[in-house]
């Protein structure tokens, strides 16, 4: 199989372990929507994830961008075949502009820099990632997690 | 009208618009469960939160402190018949446990630090609220949050 159908492959288990196994993102209507070799990006609509301005909420604006930083760390993982399990253990999120209609929260996840032999000899593992949730080419939030990978 | 009716009528009036304005909270089930004097308090069962780790998301756990925290704004403003919009500018949340039930957010929205004063003037206010997300009487998450209220 070459790299970029186990990428793929990789990718779309992803969808489908979040849709079945995290139900809310199913509600949200959350999508991976982009498989660039190096950006690692996903979306979902304002309807289900509407606020009390006709805006998008905060907490599903931040949901998108945890998701999308989690992705990144399974990318990563999935391509040096690592092990483990991920949690979120502290995260910001700057809000800069109101989010109107579908943003993408984006991350360059091949930049990731961890060290997964750690990982692969039985220690956990801290990844830190940033997102930018982007709508019409404006910076609407900008998250940073701290993700931590604990051995299987 | 006593200050305790009120407060109650101020409440069921939040948990109503929440659920009627931000849909996603009714899908999370999320329910204002404490009306003491001091501490405002709301929760949310696992299952339409839980995650791949059959614990509850993080990206719930975040929405139930954000919401917390927006909910002792709104009391406040009721309290000293202030009215605006409140947006959420910056958050920061720490995971410390796993939340494996129904965890108990809650802050103490009498001791805000707020000058209502100003809002009334037509300016913005900026306020600062922290959070506790707790189960079995440990802390599984720190919050805060920065909320920005404008002036209608």
């Amino acid at each position: 199989m070459k790299v970029d159908e186990q990428l793929k492959q990789s990718i779309d288990e992803l969808q489908r372990t979040w849709h079945e196994q995290i139900p809310i993102t199913r509600y949200m209507q959350l999508e991976i929507c982009h498989r660039h070799d190096d950006v690692f990006a996903i979306s979902a609509p304002l309807e289900p994830n509407i606020n009390v301005h006709q805006t998008m909420f905060a907490g599903s604006i931040y949901t998108v961008a945890t998701l999308c930083g989690w992705g990144a760390v399974h990318l990563s993982m999935a391509k040096q075949k690592a092990v483990g399990s991920i949690v979120l253990a502290d995260a910001n999120i700057r809000y800069r502009k109101p989010v109107k209609g579908m943003p993408i929260a984006e991350t360059m996840w091949q930049k990731l820099e961890v060290n997964w032999e750690l990982l692969k000899s039985g220690n956990k593992v801290k990844i830190n990632v940033a997102v930018n949730v982007i709508e019409n080419n404006d910076i609407a939030a900008v998250f940073t997690g701290v993700y931590v990978v604990l051995p299987k």
